[in-house]
């Protein structure tokens, strides 16, 4: 089917070369004009503007929107939605708030447009060869867009969540449970690494990714990064985090859910961001106080 | 090569099978003698004492050990020693704790015997059609009995891991991951569970389980039993455990590892196990004493 595509950055590119793996007609646009350039290299037709890019487009339309969410999604979805027509799809792939998405759904049913809030899952990687979908919207236009998903997400790869929504929250939530898997993985190794005996971490990976229980994906990724740095001296032990995370433990407490598991995973990625705390500063000089126990001078 | 398996519980049994399947001869006890009648119409070799295993072996003797950790292994080594010759080997596959695989070493070791920590990994199923192994113990002797690893794991399924101890050292951690690994997928479908949405969470898993970054065997058994009982209705969240997830624990703390998430994976654990807490009690009497907050009623 004929796709419109608008964000070319790591994840849109890689998914617009994989909808044409799997000849689907790809239209194509990003402010940086080079990528859209590249993309017409591969056969994708190029826009010089989001008009153009729904002129070029028959209807109904399907726009697949990746840009970063928040303002981006926002001002992209207010300069589309006055040049749609009813019936038209816009499908939002990034890693939105679910909340923004029941939204933008609400607002573009007024104009007669679908909405799909879709999570993607897999990286880059998956992006370009197979990715795995999270899929939130209307039940019947869903089955027209299938294919998409079929045809982009490796095989059994992707789900229809329900309502608007839906797909963004479950791909919160697969955050959420990353957060804490990783955390665990961490923690095992640092125990590993603190240990009487002198374990080849790579080996030791390569062995859990093979039959153990702990087996996954995220194993496989530890012992490439093993192999790649064996005691990972190249890199600091900070952990970023980029809302997800944040999002889930929001939703746990909303709920009163007792999720202590992804929570502290959450913070312990806060405290690694840290230098020095307060919270430390606090406790020194409260022992120093009471017990004139030293303190280590800033 | 001939190897002689005592215990044949759930692991041992499919262990030995899964031997028999790649040409080792098995000589086969347990106190249970109509396991060893089940096993010998698999072409095992019955043995009817502990004394006439060893006596059916050729020396050096191999004698792979699955029976549950602490006295078991403890009094089976004990019986053995006495019976064994100088470079016979002693595979001790449980999930005994490293210190007593660290002592069984350095007893057998005064007598010519070598001992070999095996954590196991992978299930029953596992020990059926390919395991996975951790192995301690020494380096050289450790070649001689590697085609029995290598035959009955998954390939690329085991490592050597280094001296003894550190094979179940590993498996130890490997059991801490999974507890904090399980603790993040149960909370995250506790959200999902309380969320404003309706979620399938067969679907989900099945999923997550393919492209995913969180996919994983966990993910694929997570998916059969939303598939055997969808809300899991049947299923008290009461969650026991085993002592390695305990262990890690204790090993975290011995050499100051901040693993909060293995940790707290452990503790809500045995909150699970609690139908009340004194905990709870305190805070509620506690509630109620300064700001006459309703306690229940036992």
């Amino acid at each position: 089917m004929q796709i419109g595509i608008i964000g070319l950055g790591k994840m849109g590119y890689n998914l617009a070369l994989n909808m044409m793996d799997h000849n689907h007609d790809v239209v194509a646009f990003d402010l940086d004009k080079q990528a859209v350039q590249r993309l017409a290299q591969e056969k994708a037709t190029g826009a010089s503007s989001i008009q153009d890019l729904v002129k070029k487009l028959s209807t109904p339309r399907v726009i697949w929107v990746m840009v970063p969410h928040g303002k981006p999604v926002d001002n992209l979805i207010d300069q589309l939605t006055p040049l749609l027509s009813k019936g038209d799809i816009i499908i939002e792939g990034g890693n939105s708030h679910y909340k923004e998405s029941v939204r933008h759904a609400e607002d573009l049913s007024k104009h007669g447009v679908y909405f799909f809030d879709v999570g993607t899952s897999g990286g880059t990687e998956g992006a370009r060869h197979g990715a795995c979908y999270m899929i939130g919207g209307d039940p019947e236009v869903f089955k027209t867009i299938e294919p998409l998903f079929r045809d982009t997400a490796v095989p059994n790869g992707y789900v229809y969540t329900g309502r608007a929504g839906s797909g963004h929250y479950c791909k919160m939530v697969h955050n959420g449970v990353e957060y804490g898997m990783m955390a665990a993985i961490g923690e095992g190794f640092e125990v590993l690494e603190k240990s009487p005996f002198d374990y080849d971490f790579a080996e030791v990976a390569r062995c859990w990714s093979n039959g153990s229980v702990i087996r996954g994906w995220l194993m496989e990724l530890a012992e490439a990064a093993f192999r790649n740095d064996p005691r990972l001296e190249q890199i600091k032990g900070v952990v970023h985090s980029s809302g997800e995370g944040k999002w889930t433990v929001e939703e746990a407490l909303n709920f009163q859910v007792a999720a202590p598991i992804i929570t502290m995973s959450l913070l312990m990625r806060y405290r690694s961001e840290d230098k020095d705390t307060f919270t430390g500063k606090v406790q020194a000089a409260l022992r120093n106080q009471f017990g004139g126990h030293a303190v280590e001078k800033a």
